[in-house]
């Protein structure tokens, strides 16, 4: 078991990284948008393409908070119960497809808002999965523990 | 040690994965009262019910970032470290309190602001609770470590 | 291993409830700063000393999500596999440099906005070697286990 469940821990790790610099990428948006338009800390609202990018970051936080205990509780509790099917991987899987769905409603929103639901959508279902794993990773592990 | 700590470890796992299901049912309800009041993304103002909505998420996602990682904290260290006294079920017993008074806040925020206090203040309650929990879990632990 | 890795875990433990308890600090500022200018909620635009409470607070959540996170991979994956070279320190230390910026951004924001940037700088430096810190340590492990 401990071989097993030991990579997908190290991809997962890397996986939360990746996530969170791209999380910081947000970030400079805002940042650099701040610059551009010339709107002066703590103000918050200005033009379209400032807004478009405090939005980028703010709502991407909004599931990264979802996303980071969702992903660690489906690798591990789904991972090593799912072994044996060789299932194990999905979890760091679909948290690549939550970076790269994240990117595409970065990209989406910045060019128009009405662009953002695509990425949304596919980042959405990304999390929604991890957390299905990460239920029947608890209940598979319940039920063998209940079982001794 | 191993057999008392499971079963709460798969406690909080998943009164975490409701704690995250709640939440983005307080996302669910941003989407609704912006589709219902037609405000536009990026807008984050507009009639009172949407503001009302949106600051229900946002401050749920300013105290879900406490209550994770203290949640967690007080699983590991407290729960592990209670049990000869049968406090071991109190983190996750204090994440059920968590999730209700946030419920009772949301309920009370979308009838009136004012209303929004009791709920508020039962789960930071929770939180402080728990952040007491992680701070003994870890001096207990500390103490045992350093007496050996 | 086990006894080098274990007071370090205590340590980041106890820096994540202070940073955590810091954290709560901002948005008491903020609860503060809307009682003093009667800023009703759910309002979030108002006199500069409120709008700067807000984004102290919303700002340290930003980088509350990474610093955690980073904080323990750094912990998990750098600690154990640096003691050999007494490195094992590094991440709990970080974790005070992030919270020591955090409150010179903080003091610095509230005297005046232009006035954020040394604290910023600091906490944001500490994340990024954190960051830099789990990359390491996940590699480190994966050779290691590779190399078995």
């Amino acid at each position: 078991m401990h071989t097993t469940v030991m990579p997908v821990t190290l991809l997962t790790a890397l996986i939360t990284v990746l996530a969170l610099i791209f999380y910081i990428w947000t970030g400079l948006s805002v940042a650099g948008a701040r610059s551009k338009h010339n709107v002066k800390a703590p103000t918050m609202t200005g033009p379209l393409e400032f807004e478009c990018a405090v939005r980028v970051q703010a709502n991407t936080l909004e599931w990264l908070v979802i996303f980071v205990p969702a992903l660690w509780l489906a690798t591990v509790y789904f991972s090593p119960a799912m072994s044996i099917v060789y299932l194990s991987w999905l979890p760091p899987v679909l948290g690549i497809v939550w970076i790269v769905g994240r990117v595409i409603y970065k990209t989406g929103y910045m060019t128009a808002p009405e662009k953002r639901e695509v990425g949304f959508v596919i980042s959405s279902l990304a999390v929604l999965a991890l957390l299905i794993c990460a239920l029947i990773g608890v209940f598979v592990v319940w039920s063998a523990a209940s079982a001794i």
